[in-house]
């Protein structure tokens, strides 16, 4: 069975009563299991966890932006947290089963059934972004609600889908695909940041290094250690296995030692496979020899 | 919740309608589920696996002595493979949420029950063993039904429940508690026999190698290789990753390198992540960190 998982995220992080709507509004669907709520009163946000196979997770996303299009104005609200609409942002992530085109297909076809039916302009990002200047959310994000309408009148801020105005309370939203993030420290056997500074910049895209890596270097002053620390925004494709060999070489390259290394968070069994896999050099190995993969879910 | 494998191995591998029956006595019982029937003609043995929680694997045997003790007459049984009775061995394996001690104690309370209720006597094998002259199957079976009824006449061999002597029909039944089996083999770039036949002795346990392994060496003729094949009967006290270490280590003092390993069948998952931890020298890990168990089953 195909597992995706979508993390919506809701602008309204205060009314208790508004938030408990919205959790039902998902818990009630068919096919759809809620994993989690976290909402933050000073961001004045939640963020939903769930989880189903994408026509579950459509007719979740309709739920949810139906209680929060009712309930939300973004004319009156205030928080830390950048946004642009009611529903902000629904990213979907391929987890078992199911590809990241099959994602991208997924928000195409949520992103057009929210604007025709609630009237919100909806922007695609990342994997799913039509045009490349609009796959970083901060990007289409820039300027917040407030400066949307001015925004959109710019003929490359025309939406994906539905009216070329913002909604007047409920903004815009901006929809998307993309692969789980790892985050994923590696903690090195020194206190010189300079060496985890520039290891950082070694493994990184943006300075020359792995094509899905973020990655820079800080302190861990308690324990008088450096730390390079990095998202990981497509395992499948810069493994997990390959960063660490590649953190660990650049680290001898000064002296240093790895310590250890720690994920925070989530990760994706396949991720942690994968590494076993390099280093066992296993082959003609298959995810149906897992034996808690016989297990029906 | 605990998930408990079973793995009852029974006198009957012709007869597809008393095979059926047995399948669906196990099949029948609430809260467990049948995960695989192999049936061989010439052993004349039939092998379920199934899984479930501790008392409806319980129940589930009990429903499968019943037909089995009814269709089953060890007296006119033929068949290659060595048995002792009409269910001839119930093992159970720790798989999740659950450990070996538990499945010890399922043993035990599954070996009573049984002796009572059927009048079949018992003997405890492998972990569950009262007696350590009989931890190993192929000791408690040897004289097969047979020999049973004078080889329990000797003082030693008092069943650890259940009557005296063979039961006239159903003979006996071997129950008890046991680690999951990883078949892992190693393949060598060399065709020197000799050369994984050292390796295989100083790795096993039998010739002063580690305490959960078995190993032989052969040759794969038609890759012209040797391997170096393997049975890990404890994975968490002695794990794939110190094996395969090992193993290459050995390799290199006669200028061999290791090619690939493999893992044959069913693999628990945590045996992969433990070596995803070791290479990737993980600390602070916790099974929870793993998306898809956050997902019910």
């Amino acid at each position: 069975m195909a597992v995706i998982e979508s993390i919506p995220n809701v602008s309204e992080g205060r009314r208790a009563d508004v938030i408990q709507r919205l959790a039902d509004a998902i818990r009630g669907t068919k096919g759809v299991e809620l994993l989690d709520v976290s909402s933050d009163a000073s961001h004045n946000r939640s963020v939903f966890t769930l989880v189903g196979d994408a026509a579950s997770l459509k007719a979740a996303t309709m739920a949810l932006f139906e209680q929060a299009v009712a309930a939300i104005d973004l004319r009156t609200h205030q928080g830390e947290h950048p946004r642009l609409g009611a529903v902000d942002v629904v990213p979907f992530v391929p987890i078992e089963g199911v590809t990241i085109e099959e994602c991208v297909a997924l928000a195409r076809d949520v992103g057009a059934a929210v604007a025709a039916r609630f009237g919100v302009p909806v922007f695609l990002y990342e994997e799913a972004a039509a045009n490349p200047s609009r796959r970083n959310l901060e990007d289409i994000r820039r300027g917040e609600f407030e400066g949307l309408a001015a925004k959109m009148t710019a003929a490359d801020w025309a939406p994906d889908f539905g009216p070329a105005a913002p909604h007047p309370s409920a903004g815009a939203t901006v929809v998307g695909a993309r692969m789980p993030l790892i985050a994923y420290n590696i903690n090195l056997d020194t206190d010189r940041l300079d060496v985890a500074r520039k290891i950082a910049a070694a493994i990184r895209h943006s300075s020359g290094g792995l094509r899905y890596v973020k990655a820079m270097g800080i302190k861990i002053d308690d324990r008088n250690l450096t730390q390079v620390s990095m998202n990981l925004t497509n395992f499948q494709k810069t493994p997990m296995f390959r960063v660490f060999e590649m953190v660990k070489r650049e680290a001898e390259r000064y002296g240093v030692a790895v310590l250890e290394s720690e994920i925070v968070g989530l990760v994706p069994l396949a991720a942690l496979v994968s590494s076993a896999e390099f280093y066992l050099q296993l082959e003609r190995f298959s995810g149906d020899q897992i034996l808690e993969n016989k297990l029906k879910r």
